[in-house]
């Protein structure tokens, strides 16, 4: 299962540049939309990039499929810059795509404790480094509904392990299982969570 | 040089458990209060641990030396949960310390352009997953001065790579050149930070 469907409609200023070696060595290409497949233009992998514009998602592999990476303005030389310390190093990135993120302030989701927007509820409009900690009952999210902007998520405490990218204009914003959030995820863990900034 | 000097004096309800093993296996230690060697304990190394109460420092090294990593409430399965995605794997966790951070909403801290607080100056009092999205004109930073709460600094952008934990108790909340930041920082480069919470 991808979370591909379709290339975002909404209009963004963004622009990147990918590098097939590491530390913006080797072939060089700019991008300013996305890029559903690294291979079809000449590119084995992406082995370093800067992002000059915008927030983007990166995934494991082509047509926005697997692993997930949020890739916000910055320098990253190597997949380890990028990725979400797993045990899991493929070190694959070829596709990617700009996300369309609300105005920061505006940014809002609803967390549910089971699946299919089922038992207790939350809404949430800041960055939660431990959800625990502000007052989560356990480790896990069973369901998520965005009502604005974008969201990434993760397994650990501290922005840490897989990375679930949550938007509002994808899936109508609703996130009903762990099998919606991506085809990496593997359970319903999540410990932190914050919205994604242009 | 360690970032070491004297145990935190605030008085902090802090509570982690851990686990010599991965998966919270293995002989379990509790804690309330700093532990300068986990070996003195009878334990060679921590493999995982859960963070019930408070935030945390965790070090690579006994004496609160080497790598660090900020330890919010959740758990940690093992190593890659709490690691920044380094190169550098080293695997091992011999000493840790709570954090005493401010009120979240009155962290405060001062960037500098150049190290010994010169050049351009910004002051921060909130998350920024890309230093450079929100204007800051380059990779690096060049002297920090913490004037209230925690923090934590990371090389790459979206929380990732090595962490520098800076604090308004300690060196004064002074951190003139990257040598102050830690044992393990060999650069200026800071792309994202983000306060500590409780």
């Amino acid at each position: 299962m991808c979370i591909c469907a379709h290339i975002s409609v909404c209009v963004l200023h963004v622009h990147t540049t990918i590098y097939d070696q590491e530390n913006f060595q080797g072939k060089r290409l700019e991008f300013t939309s996305a890029c559903q497949n690294i291979m079809e233009c000449g590119v084995d992998n992406i082995r370093s990039l800067k992002v000059e514009c915008g927030a983007w998602a990166g995934y494991e592999h082509s047509s926005f499929c697997g692993q997930q990476f949020v890739l916000e303005r910055g320098e990253y030389p190597h997949w380890e810059s990028w990725s979400g310390s797993n045990a899991y190093h493929i070190e694959r990135m070829m596709s990617f795509r700009p996300i369309c993120s609300a105005n920061h302030k505006e940014s809002k989701m609803v967390l549910f404790e089971k699946e299919n927007f089922m038992g207790r509820q939350w809404e949430v409009n800041d960055d939660y480094p431990s959800l625990q900690a502000m007052g989560w009952g356990n480790n896990e999210i069973g369901s998520m509904q965005v009502q604005s902007g974008a969201w990434v998520c993760y397994q650990f405490p501290g922005y840490r392990g897989y990375q679930y990218i949550m938007e509002c204009d994808r899936h109508g914003g609703e996130y009903k299982h762990y099998r919606e959030w991506g085809s990496h995820a593997q359970s319903f863990q999540v410990q932190s969570l914050r919205r994604i900034q242009q």
